[in-house]
């Protein structure tokens, strides 16, 4: 299966590119590396606000980190035309807006990691930093950053 | 205009190389890019102490932020002597200080970001992620990594 | 004197490659990049757990800092199988699980940069960003992630 095809089993829709918040691109492309900004979660469009350990849980977290993982996937479509141009997802950093005794970091970026390992495969396999931040902008729960290699 | 035209045309005049707190180094080449280590905002060549939403306003962030975008810039010539070799500035990570409830992270590292693209015009439009951290060495408000692609 | 050589010198024994906590992989190599996943610190097996500020030291965190230098290292060895193939550690990302008054994450850092430096020389000579976050998975005291260029 492609990868679209692989979405589309998913029920997975593309969502457009997303606009930056502010002063900076979502991608950038240098020799075969794609770099993705920071994508915060968003939940009908609007920050999806909260902070583990305060007023989130760990699983409501998984669905936040795998809604950042399909406009990841988005940004990437847009931004090289073919997702199966993608040849390895190589690294994601997931901060995790996080109360100081909240330790389910990695927990919470499962949701995004097990979407690339179901869309992509064997190439979605990637490594990770997962940690608890102080706060994300405008005070959304999870915010995710991406490499990925290109062929 | 050269990238040096712009600087002067902004009054901006690049600090020497700043010396790292610790045992690491200002910069590394590998291949065609320049990895610059995270810089600290500094005033009067000491740490600028602050944290947002506590004792630092958003206005006053976007200030250190630029600040750290000069000492980035001035690391930069230091480590290639000509800084029209930079092709492309790809990414900045921007860490802010944060209290729990500070949320603009985002218009903070503009105050960076801004910088790039009024010295470097297109090329100086990048990826970027920026969030709250608990704290940062010495007490510093902001501390920024950057990754630019040479020519 | 070899990377091995060094490291029976300091009676470093390197640990099998660390099984990640969730679903990623411990390294992924693109081009002539080797990318590690965030380490946590660990202690007899198990999650090394502390908050600066709160109930560790800078100097236990040197320590743990040096004990995820280690298991990085062992890491390295178990993906590329010799180490003498590593022609630069490149850069370090240093988290520091901080209480909001801990400004000394660069010195908890340092404990991971000298081991580089000692085992590998002037190529362990990196580029780094170390900061306080507010919390780490497993609540380990420190995580660090970890590019290296390969020859």
């Amino acid at each position: 299966m492609s990868v679209y095809e692989k979405l589309t089993a998913l029920r997975i829709t593309l969502p457009p590119i997303a606009t930056p918040a502010a002063l900076y691109v979502p991608y950038a492309i240098t020799g075969n590396l794609l770099f993705l900004s920071g994508h915060i979660a968003k939940q009908d469009g609007k920050p999806w606000v909260g902070q583990f350990g305060l007023n989130m849980t760990t699983d409501r977290g998984k669905e936040a980190a795998r809604s950042v993982a399909i406009d990841l996937i988005g940004t990437m479509h847009a931004a090289i035309g073919d997702l199966n141009r993608i040849s390895r997802i190589v690294k994601l950093m997931v901060l995790v807006n996080s109360a100081p005794t909240f330790t389910e970091h990695h927990l919470v970026a499962n949701g995004a990691s097990e979407l690339f390992g179901e869309v992509f495969g064997e190439p979605g396999k990637h490594v990770r930093s997962a940690f608890g931040v102080a706060q994300i902008p405008l005070g959304s729960c999870v915010e995710i950053e991406l490499v990925a290699e290109l062929r």
